[in-house]
């Protein structure tokens, strides 16, 4: 017996032993948990060794996260200790402001829970999945809970603890062993335990290459690393300054969708479309959102009455509207001198030769993001120099270690001719081969991984420009470097040779001819023509002090005078200390020395004092000359056009540029691949 | 007024406006569907070109699937037209079973909801996320819901249409315009018709693309694509048999984590260990589970009181019993015969010289995942000979055009050496070159790819293993063609000199001294001294039957008595067409004729038809020959020693190997790298 509505039924839906009906038997929803749970590649614990690293990242990244909220100076200490076989227990701690009691199960026991999902300023962690996920295989793999120790930072707050796994059929957190306890010498941190399947490895990829890079590119965070070995690693703080803090900003209208735009109109508290439009945005005024409204040819009406014809209209009329970029107080670079310092701290060991004048570039917009790219090489010294380039990638300041080929900066590198910046590369492309080390920070309120592992920066175009650019301000700056040293390596064999043989020859004519010997130093300044500087430095670690000294050698036959100038890190100056040849600096530390009438083949010197720090951030050998043809000059570079300062203008005598100086002309224009060589002259002397 | 409890909690959690609550009060949960709706690119939806694309792919996929669950050969009509500057109409219409009517909406309008994620068997799509991504973000670029046509296989149904969008804060279906209707001519299938903003690309990674590979590896499926410059591009079927449909089988003991082992004894239907080890994985039988037991040292206990401890020490049991590997019928491999034909209905206009016999390996299992892997290499014709090689990547019968770089199937091309087997490759590893396609299928129960929008393989070395060993199979065949060829090139023109030559200067000789001029026949077998076979075909296209022919010239000095050897596609072979030659054939088409005395500078020929579809898969040139020393044989191979069925053994006159054959023998010797080359004497006529 069918009622109408069962008949209509089985007329709609085919007979009930259809195939379809079979297969919609099967149909059901699937947790977010086990989607993860059978997907762990895309979270990055495909493996034993990644997941072991990978939860450290997780939980690291946590911990910075949070310290930096709070304007606490971060202290994380890890601990990765193996058990047996594959079995490892790991700890991070760290002196953040903790968690409330309350928050700590969904914080620890659910994934995609947090509280940086919506906000559009740089953070490392954003979709409150890694921790949770970390927990969570910690559990499949062992079937052991995680510890949580949590106290936070009120005056007589009570420490508590718990264990925690999660139900992975319903993404809930269920705790176990909940108890406060008194956390001696504790003012307020998070500490987390968990066992887990494991591999350590060391070298590329490893932990300590993770918390080194990380301890690089964060300089204020001081770093202890217990590893299974027993062994104990500290990267101390480079600064005890704490990084500005990236703030939080409405989205800008550029780059927004139509289904962006309904769905944000569907919650808005604003009124009408011309309110919603200033209010609900960054960048729009009461003027921009009238020329909006003009050019979409939409009347301002109620917030809730806006169709979606309205809106398709309205982004289309973005596009046509001038509007301001992006804010960028969203973001929260490293600086140049901090990734010169961080590098310098950790690199210590790896005495490198040179640390090229990092680049912090301004910050652009990918489709409406903010996101700005620093870049930073250093080169030389122990560094391996018959190996490819290493290249430390750095997004929102956490490193990178895998996928590094399908990431937009390793694309980036490899798209640089880096033959032109001193660097070897077989057919100007691909990976560069040489001693140096290339880094490579992209911030953003939004970066666009390649995966939820967070392993590779995707492709984008504007992201990839960006990244060329900063890296070929750097490069240049080595490559400046590399010639500089080049140079004046050439110059000083020839020196040598100059010095010994020439009074050799002349004592030895004066012997036979019985005559005096004669002075040399006008000829031997002939044969030079140049004018030498000579930096030195020597560097006090344990008080922080590094003195500086330029010797300036006029190896001309006139007499010069000039200006001496360099770039000094601020913080390490104090200007009692330079010497009475000091001129002015400006508030970026441009700083500037006069040297009147320096008469040929006699010296002067400069010397100055440095403290603090950010001390040794400095390179003695990136200094400036002008007043004399650059021609003339060996050991400094000629004032930039963008100094900003004026230099001293080159006096008369210099436009009789000799022989010598000639051909040096010639090598650099060389350099610059626009000048052809002319036959040099043999000096007549 | 606080009561005792309010005073408790200010004390266990610090005041309130510490930190720590200020963040707590951020922390919220995060939608599946806003998650990713903010991660587009973990989807493959983050550009224009790539989204239409992926919509397309997601919506192919899915018919496919359908269609094979439900045993119907699949006939796909795709269409992407252009509506204004980067608005597209999207559609996708099949012939599957249809989707049952209160499905729809879940099916397309929820993320994470599906029939095939928990299921251990071969399929496309597995997650139910990418139709339903793609229904989400057309709606967010365009605020357009998507319209469904569905009709299911019962012999009276109506069909069923609405609209639908995702409401992304809770991820669910809204649907609207929800109707009956009568699909005329229609007995089943789904359509979906969607707008999205995109950017229509050719050649590489584009829709055509796409839909080429996957009829390639497809060959029992129609595919019709309308292009948005109004052309039909149509891939016919190659073969009108369906595949074998994997199976679902039961999670494979080993590689499970004790947290797996836990859950699984939470949802047991099993009463007791024992029954729960037996019953619920595959592989164990009574005896296995007995000994995994005493190996854990657990007594059989009921599954409830089963603990953490026991879970811990049968996981380690499970490593040390022996377990057969996975069964593998839940994949199902496209066969190397339809790779073949699948490859030429595709690839017909580029008519390339030979295609390498493919190679299917065996099932092996990767993490207690059962996988297989196919290989395919073409080579030659109007294949561009000065670029790098293509490799086509497949995986689970989808081609996959994104991150390359990224890809186990491209990590294991670059990791070979190819100048082995006669491609060109600069220093031995990274991609090769030359006029051919590599065409891998990977085939597994799971996938691991690096990201949702299944772009890539994870590389695991297993599947890394396999792909070589699969590449390295078919590259020997490729090899051995090319060697044939080149020799037989060689011999071709020694033979054009030997016959136009000789017999000039026997009858100017003649003719000098007038004499009769003499027979050369004998002296030029002396001179040439091999067996020569000679594939011939043609190729019947409209009635479908291809003509073999193999003219066998005995151009030595001795009579000559041998086997042919040929695989041929057993679908084709109509065993009366054989000829009286034949010998026999077996169940893998193995055929064998014998030729027995044959008197020098004579021939014979060995004819045959195939017939139907797979007629022309069957390659000529992969001839094999025995009863002579190879070294005598010009054009056939020996007969391989894993040929199942014994040859023809050599006779004696044989051993007595002229010099021109040593010459030959070593040239052998030598591609295989461990002979080295003795002088080779001149002939003495």
């Amino acid at each position: 017996m069918h009622s109408d509505k069962d008949t209509i039924k089985d007329v709609d839906e085919g007979g009930k032993g259809s195939i379809a009906h079979k297969l919609a038997e099967n149909m059901k929803e699937i947790s977010i948990t086990e989607f993860f749970e059978k997907n762990k590649q895309i979270l990055g614990f495909d493996s034993r060794t990644k997941s072991l690293l990978m939860g450290v990242k997780e939980a690291v990244d946590n911990s910075l996260d949070a310290c930096e909220e709070a304007d606490i100076l971060p202290d994380v200490y890890v601990k990765v200790e193996k058990v047996n076989d594959d079995d490892y227990n790991v700890t991070i701690e760290d002196n953040g402001p903790g968690i409330v009691r309350k928050k700590i199960p969904d914080v620890f026991g659910r994934l995609l829970y947090g509280s940086r999902f919506h906000a559009l300023r740089q953070s490392r962690g954003q979709q409150g999945i890694g921790i949770s996920a970390t927990v969570m295989f910690g559990n499949i793999n062992t079937g052991k809970p995680a510890h949580i120790k949590s106290k936070i930072d009120g005056t007589d707050a009570v420490a508590w603890k718990m264990d925690i796994v999660i139900d992975t059929k319903i993404n809930r957190p269920i705790v176990t062993n909940e108890q406060p306890f008194t956390w001696e010498g504790k003012a307020h941190g998070t500490r987390v335990d968990y066992c887990t399947k494991g591999e350590y490895r060391k070298g590329k990829q490893s932990i300590y290459e993770y918390l080194k890079n990380t301890a690089i590119v964060n300089p204020h965070a001081k770093i202890t690393f217990d590893d299974p070995e027993g062994k104990r690693h500290t990267f101390e703080r480079a600064t005890d300054t704490l990084p500005v803090k990236s703030k939080e900003i409405k989205p800008h209208p550029q780059g927004r969708e139509v289904g962006d735009l309904q769905k944000m109109l569907q919650l808005t508290q604003q009124k009408t479309l011309k309110a919603f439009l200033k209010n609900d945005f960054s960048r729009i005024t009461d003027r921009i959102a009238e020329e909006i409204l003009q050019a979409a040819k939409v009347t301002d009406k109620k917030a809730a009455a806006v169709t979606r014809e309205d809106c398709v209209a309205i982004v289309k009329a973005i596009d046509t509207v001038k509007i301001m970029a992006p804010q960028t107080d969203c973001l929260s670079p490293i600086g140049e001198t901090l990734i010169k310092k961080g590098l310098m701290t950790v690199l210590e060991g790896l005495r490198p030769d040179y640390y090229a004048q990092p680049v912090t570039r301004s910050p652009r917009s990918a489709n409406g993001n903010p996101f700005l790219v620093e870049a930073g090489i250093v080169y030389g010294g122990d560094i391996p120099a018959d190996s490819e380039v290493s290249i430390l990638r750095i997004a929102n300041r956490v490193p990178l270690l895998y996928q590094p080929g399908a990431c937009a900066i390793t694309k980036a590198v490899e798209s640089m001719d880096w033959r032109r910046y001193g660097l070897d590369q077989r057919g100007g492309s691909g990976k560069p081969f040489g001693p140096a080390i290339i880094l490579v920070h992209v911030a953003s309120t939004k970066i666009p991984f390649t995966s939820e592992g967070k392993e590779a920066i995707a492709n984008n175009e504007d992201i990839h420009n960006e990244i060329v650019q900063a890296l070929r301000l750097c490069a240049r700056n080595l490559k400046s470097h590399l010639n500089k040293k080049d140079k004046k390596g050439k110059t000083h064999a020839k020196f040598e040779i100059v010095q010994q043989i020439l009074p050799e020859m002349a004592s030895k004519s004066a012997k036979m001819l019985n005559r005096p010997v004669p002075d040399l130093s006008r000829t031997i300044s002939k044969i030079m023509n140049v004018v030498w500087v000579e930096p030195k430095s020597s560097y006090d670690g344990k008080n922080k002090i590094k003195k500086v000294t330029y010797n300036v050698y006029n190896y001309t036959r006139a007499e010069r005078s000039f200006r001496l100038h360099a770039i000094l890190p601020r913080e390490a100056v104090n200007e009692t200390l330079l010497s009475d040849r000091f001129l002015n600096m400006n508030d970026e530390g441009k700083a500037n020395w006069e040297i009147l009438s320096v008469p040929p083949f006699t010296s002067v010197s400069v010397s100055f004092d440095l403290v603090g720090s950010m001390a040794d951030t400095f390179s003695e050998s990136d200094v400036y000359l002008s007043g004399v043809n650059s021609a003339f000059v060996m050991g400094a570079d000629p004032l930039p056009g963008d100094w900003g300062i004026k230099g001293m203008e080159i006096t008369e005598s210099d436009t009789d540029v000799p022989d010598e100086a000639e051909e040096e002309e010639e090598e650099a224009a060389a350099d610059d691949d626009d000048g052809k060589r002319k036959g040099g002259k043999e000096d007549d002397e």
